[in-house]
């Protein structure tokens, strides 16, 4: 009765770690991109307050909340219009509904997120895949990305939209901003409309550390996406908002996306829309809530790091979001002793035999044959709000014991790994 | 740039309703099919209640939210386990994802909903209209539906979903069991999955009326879909959920619709889940909320259906949600000497001459030339909470007089129409 449609790669590492759940066996939890950190009170209070907003309204949003976007990326250098601006739920619809509305193939970096992809292929959009430079991740190597879009044109493709993932989910790195030029220079040379997925904008370890959105280089052809769910671990309240171009293509576009909004999603719930007024507005409560989460995910990402890179494996140091992405190839011989060729294998052995779960790169389009996988290290703040909150208060959370002992277990893992 | 996708038929409408309000112009709004009832406090406080749901959870909904749901279907008629619910951010995003899981084309009662077409369309699946009984609105004539079926595959069509809104929305009425258990024979026979849109299935006028649902009658190919935009007024939370069979056939197809969730939308927002524990829990204060507010839906149903029928038209009797779709067929030649000789420039009429925001049934897939409408009646409870509580409250709320004054306005305008 139904076509055809494979589940989320996420499910089956989902099983796997509820049988170990199940078995009362010990898991240290790296495979789940949420940012695992308490709420402020100041949010509940103003859902509350966004709570009399039950009726529909406009599908892009209230007025008051699409401003409160706008604010957010004019501080950040990009002078936004409210009428610019879409909010849904999540940002995950919206990069949907930019792939219903962008007739033409994808180009995707390799790795990247796991949901690109299968939202491409919902819309029978064919998909491009660039490997990653070695420096970062979140954008396809510019030193192949104009020969491989001539391969895929000479091949009948028909390539429309650039896919940038800025800091990026799975590396944890961010794209220098030469880099985001010289790409911006060749979708302006392909006449390809960048989407440039920003939700790990304000988790950007070092705030000193350079960083560009494509919108600066190409402004009339980049779409950003954003969100609340990884700045402010609210993933499970669903707040999502893009930038449109402010030019008649951009307002086009926008116009396309909110038809297909009107029929997918209606609007994002007003009571998240209220949060949204908050949060975007950026009132000190929230940059200093900021502030102290990003200096935690920065300090345990550095620390995952240390514990891969001193078991052998290769890594970019993570730069923004709370992801590291290592390569265990500099071992491979060790691991195809015991039977690890590929990150299938790697994947299964971490959590059946050393209780570390963690997602293999294939399902993140990476070659099945590498031995990578993702980290998520958002997941190792606590076990509780209380040890959250001492987490985020600390001033060297890594000396908190309940983060030691699970950077020990995590080291003693990976030693056993590649010993 | 984008592919073209038309904008939904109520901005049109919304456009010439702002453009009277910005000329100062009074406008009664029937246009659009809102609940407009105040927030009960119990609603704000559990929202609230919900807020500490900051974590993604599962897909489908966390099991205490799809365990209540499960209760509601139970308390209908419809033994139902958890595991059958799944929980969506609306309705809509449940009906799209059912449209892109079944492969085939969709049979839809004309004159429906304007999305389910475009959300058919989105995916590229035919779409096969049949108009509905004389008797009643969001089922396909049974008398039409076999032979209509018949014509349809012989062109080749491959009809494999046939939705029903029980109560309907255009019509404000709902098929009998009679006609439902017919549509479930065809159904069988035509090995067709039906989708039951059951939103306003909390608001049957007469609580005594009969009432049955498809997934009574063919439980093993119903998909009943829901929410809580039209019975508790919420639209603005965005708070719907679905019930899948309990069979084989019934979990692959939940399962497929969950990997499409997983790339659309995600989950439902968390405060969102804790709001329909507590109203699918169906406690005194929630089931005494819906009883005022069914009753008040019920009493300016039937007096706007009494006005339009005085004024000339023909029109089934409101019987379920808040709207009714007259047809002004008996007096075509008084509207034709206006110049009026279809819903276009009926519509177009009634706003821009007479002050009346309704929806031509060319929107909701009618033919154009008809003179029909559908008038959402749920728009007249009053301009403000203290109106609307009142209304709520009152044992006859038409003879409340900011109620009868509106109504008075609007059995004028329709005398004008037709004299």
């Amino acid at each position: 009765m139904t076509a055809a449609h494979a589940v989320s790669p996420n499910l089956a590492l989902d099983e796997a770690v509820n049988r170990r759940h199940a078995a009362g066996q010990p898991l240290i939890h790296l495979g789940f991109g949420e940012s695992r950190l308490p709420l402020p009170d100041f949010l509940a209070e103003r859902l509350l307050a966004g709570a009399r907003r039950t009726a529909y309204g406009p599908v892009a949003g209230a007025e008051d909340s699409r401003a409160a976007a706008a604010g957010y990326f004019t501080r950040r250098g990009l002078l936004t219009e409210a009428e610019q601006i879409v909010l849904a739920p999540g940002s995950k619809p919206l990069l949907l509904a930019l792939m219903a509305a962008v007739d033409g193939a994808v180009v995707l970096s390799q790795p990247c997120w796991v949901t690109y992809a299968p939202q491409a292929r919902l819309f029978g959009r064919p998909v491009l895949e660039v490997p990653i430079p070695a420096g970062c991740g979140g954008v396809p190597d510019p030193d192949l990305l104009p020969g491989a879009l001539r391969a895929f044109r000479a091949a009948g493709g028909r390539p429309r939209m650039l896919l940038l993932t800025l800091p990026d989910n799975p590396t944890g790195t961010h794209a220098p901003p030469d880099v985001v030029r010289r790409l911006c220079e060749i979708a302006e040379a392909e006449d390809l409309l960048i989407v440039s997925d920003e939700i790990y904008r304000d988790i950007l370890h070092d705030p000193a550390d350079p960083y560009a959105s494509p919108a600066e280089f190409a402004p009339e052809r980049t779409v950003v996406t954003s969100g609340l769910s990884k700045s402010l671990a609210l993933g499970g309240w669903r707040i999502g908002f893009a930038r449109f171009p402010a030019t008649a293509e951009g307002r086009a576009l926008r116009s396309t996306v909110l038809g297909l909004a009107s029929e997918i999603w209606s609007t994002l719930a007003g009571p998240m829309q209220e949060v949204a007024c908050l949060a975007l507005a950026e009132p000190p409560e929230v940059t200093a809530h900021l502030r102290a989460s990003t200096r935690l995910h920065g300090a345990v990402a550095d620390a995952v790091h240390r514990i891969v890179t001193q078991a052998g494996a290769v890594c970019r140091p993570p730069t923004g979001g709370f992801y590291v992405y290592p390569d265990f190839e500099p071992v491979r011989d060790v691991l195809a002793a015991k039977g690890i060729t590929g990150s299938a294998a790697l994947q299964e052995h971490l959590i059946d035999r050393l209780g570390v779960a963690v997602l293999g790169g294939e399902h993140l389009g990476d070659d099945p044959g590498a031995l990578r996988f993702r980290a998520a290290t958002s997941m190792l703040y606590g076990a509780d709000d209380a040890e959250r909150w001492a987490a985020l208060r600390s001033p060297s959370p890594l000396t908190l014991p309940h983060i030691a002992e699970t950077l020990e277990s995590l080291r003693a893992a990976f030693t056993r790994l590649t010993s």
